[in-house]
Parts: C-alpha cells; sequence; structure tokens
C-alpha cells in the first residue's frame, strides 16, 4: 500500500493506442464480429484521442478486424478531428445535418460496409444509427469491457488525476466554516484545480477537462445526487459531504469525505461509524478474484445488521478511468472478480432523512496482492472534525 | 423588429407542462401510437423540469394516451427527482446499476407496459434501452418536433437568456486587446455571466446552465469547432470570431462576431462583405412560409457565386431552446417553412485556412410576419474594428 507510482501527464503514445485497438479486435475475433461500431464519445476517445462535443452531428468510428479504422465525421469537423486524433485513422466526411439527398451522414456511413456481415454496436448507440447499420448486428460492449482493465500509462494518468483532487480537496478542507456558500467554495477550489492542471498540461484538452467541488451541508447531505442550492451555507456541526472529482485531460477520479464543523452532534456519531466500519470492511476484500458482488452484499449486510439497512440508496463503488463512473461495479448483480489494474471508488453510503449523509470515497488501485489507495484526505472522526473556532 | 418581449426568469407553471404533454398526446394519436418513450435527457427536462446528470443509470419517462407518465428512477435520484420535477408524475425506482436478478432498472421498466401495444421511441434511445422496450417500436421523435416551435414562455426564457449574453459580449470585446489570453478572458466573461444568472435566478439548477465566452484567434479562426489552446493570444488585425454562449436555468443561446483589432488586413474586407451580405440574404429570407431548405440554398449560392464556395463548411443557422442547437435546422435538405416562434440562429460562415474565420451568429424569433433579432452587437466592419491604442 505505501509503493509510489508515478503520474502522467503526456499524450498516450501511438503503441497506446494499437495495443487498445488490438485489445478490440481480440473480442471482436472472440465474439465472431466482421466489424465494430463505435458511437459513444467516451470510447471514440479512448481508441483515436480525439473527444467531441456532442451534438446532433455524428461521429461514428468503424473498426473491421484488419485495416485502418474508418470515421464518420462531419466536414465542419474535419480539421478539429484531425488536429486531435492519433494513431492510423481513415476520415470519411459527410455535408452537413441534415443534408441534400445522397450526402447525409448515413449515406456516407452505409456505403463504408460490405454486404451481409456480422456488426457488433454498443448498447450506448441511438437508435436512430443503430437502424442505419447495414448487416446483423449484435449488441455487445467490447470498448467498455475492454476499458475495465487499466493499462500502466492510464493508471499514471489517473495518478496525476488524484495528485489534482488530493491538492483540491485539502483547500476546501481549509475553506469551510459555518456560513460558507457553496457557491464561493466553488468557483475558488474549482479554479485553483483547473490552474494546476493548466501548469501542469498546457496543451489539455478542455473538452475533456472538468473539475467539481462541492459540499453537500447537513440539510442535504442525506440526498447525494440533488445538487446543493448556490447559497446553501455550512452550518456548525455534521455531517456535510464534500465531493471533489476532476477529469483531467481525460481521466477522472475522485475524492469526498463526511466532515464536522466544530463538534459532533451525538446523534450522528453511530451511522458514522457504521459507514467506517462497512469501509473498513470493503477493504479488507480488496484482491484480486474477489467477486465485486460479494463485496457490495457483505457490505449491505454489515450496515444493515446495524440497522441501518433502509438508509443505503447506492452500491459500494464504481469504475474510474476516461470518464468519472464506469464499469466495474462494486454491486450486488455484477458477478465478475477484481483484477489487477483495475480503478475503482470505495464508498459505501448511508443517507438519513433530517439527520444527513455519511460517506469517504477514495480513488482506488487494484493491485497483485491487493490495491493503493490513490486519494488522500483524513478519514477518522476526529480528523474530519475541523476547528472553527479561528 | 423593434418590439419588446419580456424576458421570463421563473420556473415552468403546471399548465405550461400539461400544455407541452397534450401536444406530445396528440402527436401520438396522429402516429397512432399506445406508448411513447423518452430516454433524452433533453426532452425529460422538457416534460418534467427535471435536469438528470447522465451516468449509466438510466432514467425513461413512459408516456400512455391519458393518466400520469410514468418515470423510471434510480432509487439513489428518488428524492433528488421529487425536490426538482414538476407537474404529475408517477415514480417507480429501481434499486441499483447492476442490480440482483429481478430488480434491474429493465425488470421494473417492463413491467409498465401491456402487451402487444405500439411504442414510439427516440431515434437517440440508446440500442441497449430499446432492446428491453416491449411492443412493436417505432422511432419517431415527437418530442424534438414538439419543441420547434416555442411557447411564449419559452421565447420569454430566450430572451432573459439573451440578456445574459448580450451583457457577456459586450464585457467581452471591452477586454480585448493584442496578447490578451484566452483563458483570462474565459475566466472573466464566463465569472460574470454566472454571477449575473445566479442574480436574476438564485434557484437557478446548474445542471442545465453553462457558460461559454472564447474567441478564436486568427490562426484558428478557420476551424470553428476546435477549442483555441488556452494560452492562445490575440493578436494585432483579424480575423477574430468570437463565442458567447448560455444556457440559463435551461434556456440556450448564442451570440458570435468576427472582429478585429486595431486594423482590417487589407485580404479579409473582401470575405467580411461576402459574409456580411450572405446574412443580409439570410435575413431578408426571414419570414413564415419560407422553406429553410431554400435559405440555406440561396446563402450557399451567393457565397459561391462571390468565389468563396470552397470555404463553406456548415449550414446558415439552427434552432435553440432548452439546447444551444437543436431543430429546425437551416440547411439544405430540412424542406420545412419557418413558423412563427421558432427560435433559431442565422449564422452564415466562410473559413479560409491560412486567413481565418468569418461569421457572425444571432438568435432569431421567427414572428407573425418577419423576425426579430434578440441577440445584440456591433455588426459592421467599423464597428468591429476595436480601437487597441489604449
Amino acid at each position: 500500500m505505501s509503493i509510489k507510482i508515478k503520474g502522467i501527464t503526456t499524450p498516450p503514445s501511438i503503441d497506446e493506442l494499437s495495443d487498445r485497438l488490438e485489445r478490440v479486435r481480440n473480442k471482436m475475433v472472440e465474439e465472431n464480429l466482421d466489424y465494430y461500431v463505435s458511437f459513444d464519445p467516451v470510447n471514440i476517445y479512448y481508441l483515436t484521442n480525439f473527444a467531441n462535443n456532442v451534438h446532433e452531428r455524428p461521429f461514428i468510428l468503424i473498426i473491421e478486424r484488419e485495416g485502418i479504422p474508418k470515421m464518420v465525421v462531419p466536414l465542419l469537423e474535419k480539421s478539429h478531428v484531425e488536429s486531435r486524433a492519433l494513431g492510423e485513422l481513415e476520415f470519411h466526411s459527410y455535408y452537413e445535418f441534415p443534408a441534400p439527398q445522397g450526402q447525409n451522414w448515413y449515406d456516407i456511413y452505409r456505403s463504408l460496409f460490405e454486404k451481409d456481415k456480422i456488426v457488433g454496436i454498443e448498447a450506448a448507440m441511438p437508435s436512430g444509427i443503430a437502424e442505419k447499420t447495414p448487416g446483423t448486428k449484435v449488441i455487445t460492449d467490447i470498448i467498455e469491457e475492454i476499458r475495465i482493465i487499466k493499462s500502466d500509462y492510464e493508471v499514471g494518468r489517473c495518478v496525476h488525476a488524484c495528485k489534482i483532487v488530493n491538492k483540491g480537496h485539502k483547500e476546501l478542507l481549509k475553506m469551510c466554516k459555518p456560513g460558507m456558500h457553496e457557491f464561493a467554495l466553488y468557483q475558488k477550489i474549482t479554479g485553483s484545480m483547473t490552474s494546476k492542471i493548466i501548469m501542469d498540461i498546457p496543451d489539455a484538452n478542455f473538452i475533456v477537462c472538468k473539475t467539481v467541488a462541492a459540499v453537500w451541508p447537513p440539510s442535504f447531505s442525506h440526498d447525494p445526487h440533488i445538487i446543493p442550492k448556490i447559497f446553501a451555507e455550512m452550518e456548525e456541526g455534521g455531517p456535510h459531504v464534500s465531493i471533489v472529482s476532476a477529469q483531467v485531460d481525460g481521466y477522472g477520479v475522485e475524492l469526498e469525505r463526511t466532515f464536522f464543523l466544530g463538534h459532533v452532534p451525538e446523534k450522528v456519531k453511530e451511522p458514522f461509524e457504521v459507514m467506517f466500519h462497512a469501509r473498513e470492511l470493503a477493504y479488507n476484500l480488496l484482491k484480486p478474484g474477489t467477486l465485486m458482488s460479494e463485496i457490495d452484499h457483505k457490505v449491505r449486510k454489515f450496515i444493515t445488521d446495524k440497522g441501518y439497512g433502509d438508509y443505503i440508496i447506492h452500491r459500494t463503488g464504481h469504475g474510474l478511468g476516461i470518464t468519472g463512473h464506469e464499469a466495474p461495479y462494486l454491486a450486488e448483480g455484477y458477478d465478475k472478480p477484481l483484477e489487477p489494474n483495475m480503478l475503482i471508488s470505495i464508498e459505501p453510503g448511508i443517507y438519513i432523512p433530517g439527520i444527513g449523509g455519511f460517506r469517504h470515497s477514495d480513488s482506488v488501485l487494484i493491485t497483485n496482492d491487493g490495491y493503493i489507495k490513490l486519494t488522500k484526505a483524513p478519514e477518522n472522526i476526529e480528523d474530519l472534525t475541523l476547528n472553527i473556532s479561528n
């Protein structure tokens, strides 16, 4: 757990991208596919380094078992794609969306397939694009699946992204005091993280950069996916729940803590302890071979046995990588084993209306014999009870 | 063109949302659909006022010809949805993504349909969700279609959003000078627009707020969809192209200008004039009844006749509303007539590698007998040649 991994801030090498493509093609052979078509901008970014601002004009990547992948792009974006995409790609541009008859995206797109082939498509592919795809279609998330195991390069990128959120979270805790407005905190910490991203990666692609820094005060913290009102104020006591996350030039991680201002109200000590030990239980199970469903099941059982089962509203964790939320999932029903070089969040939570939310989240790398926690912030209740006397 | 429309900053009334739903249902009857299913977060927001941060857990809205619409939501988001959604909705929550057998989103989802019915789905619906949808599926974009004609309420919201970008653009032009960094400008102007949004709408939903302020300096301006590098600097001369856009608590508009610092280089005068007159031509055609394809065709022909046809890379305009890019499209191939209460951009462009880009864009309302330009900024080359001697 104490090994240091060096952060990486450079773009992927051509070899890195070729390896990713090769892994996709190996899956295509396994699944007997002649073509695989990717529309999901995340998957296209993974394979080409090109990130698009999604709008109504489609970008579509067509992969055959051999040869240069083909990319259907709007004429408008041709030079943008060429300036950011890495690796060999054959571009096929279309007139506009919509376009005169015979020059629409689907006219170009359909002409790139041979007849009567087996074509893999993503579950995320819009029905309107699937409808225009020729051949026998099979829904299969090959790219999402290969993204589950990170290369050493991807791990390095995420290690660097963790440095950004670690710094952001440290600054966030320093700002917290009763009466602090959500908006002031958001502006200050996201600005600081963005500045660090730019200093570390001057050529960062801002389409795939995002920073979030927020605190759910006690009156909101039982509802983890609501957005706190802009003038919501922090209060003495707690539980407050922080979220600091960043997508740093394409690589996303998170760091979250339950904390208190000045003192810990008596009634929240027990749910905090239950969350704290549920989390310990999860960490003790983190090693290659453990089923992810089993971890979630045991965590839920532990919390339920302590009397808080009605207050569980989400799984124990999720994958991280080029998004901040992706497979694998530490969830009942996801019966796959942990493997080295998976990158996941660990974040069992308890949410009690009228009292508040209890959740720590870290970004964690699975190693050959256990795990390394890549994010860093105080964890126990004493260190998370902030002094407000100054 | 000089009528003043009052901006609106309040949430939609229940009547407004009921009217939208009724229009969807009228289309369902016309198209002989028993159900219509919406997955597109934009369409769900349009009908329910609930905006979701898209992630792997699906939110799905099921509309029948009568009765209360049903919404499938993750348990995690139940209280979030309930706090933001307006109008009558019946919520059906699922355990988690993924979930133990029998408790997945699709188990809940499929149980809400009667057998052997005709089900309309959006072109944007992911194939993985379409696959789990029972009945006879028909791809039809009913909600996107009814969104094309704005209610007076929507127009009022967009009028307010235009005030935000008008102010932002005015401040942007004041900051521009040779050597100004992209990043400094972005930070200042988006901060200023965000502050105004918060002052005007303290309860704004930040999931549907976004502000953009950027200038494409001459070395980038030929490529309208590239993101300028963060340390890109403005230069004496031009053409620079500004983009100021905002989604203001759910309503999106844009304002863009081609401008010069200090002087206008000789070689750019002609393409500027051609763009300027192409734009005039487009405005002269703006009234109910004109085919949108015809406008684009005439604009392209005008530019081509002037010798710049090779430098057209996009259509003349697109719709605006709860997104900044939506139907209708002023594009060859889109053979529908303009109608009152359409809200569109007018932005013919010319993009010459090595010289730069030429484009003004405004957000424009079609009225009973013509149009009203809702955005406001200098338009002619004299007013857009900024003094840099101070």
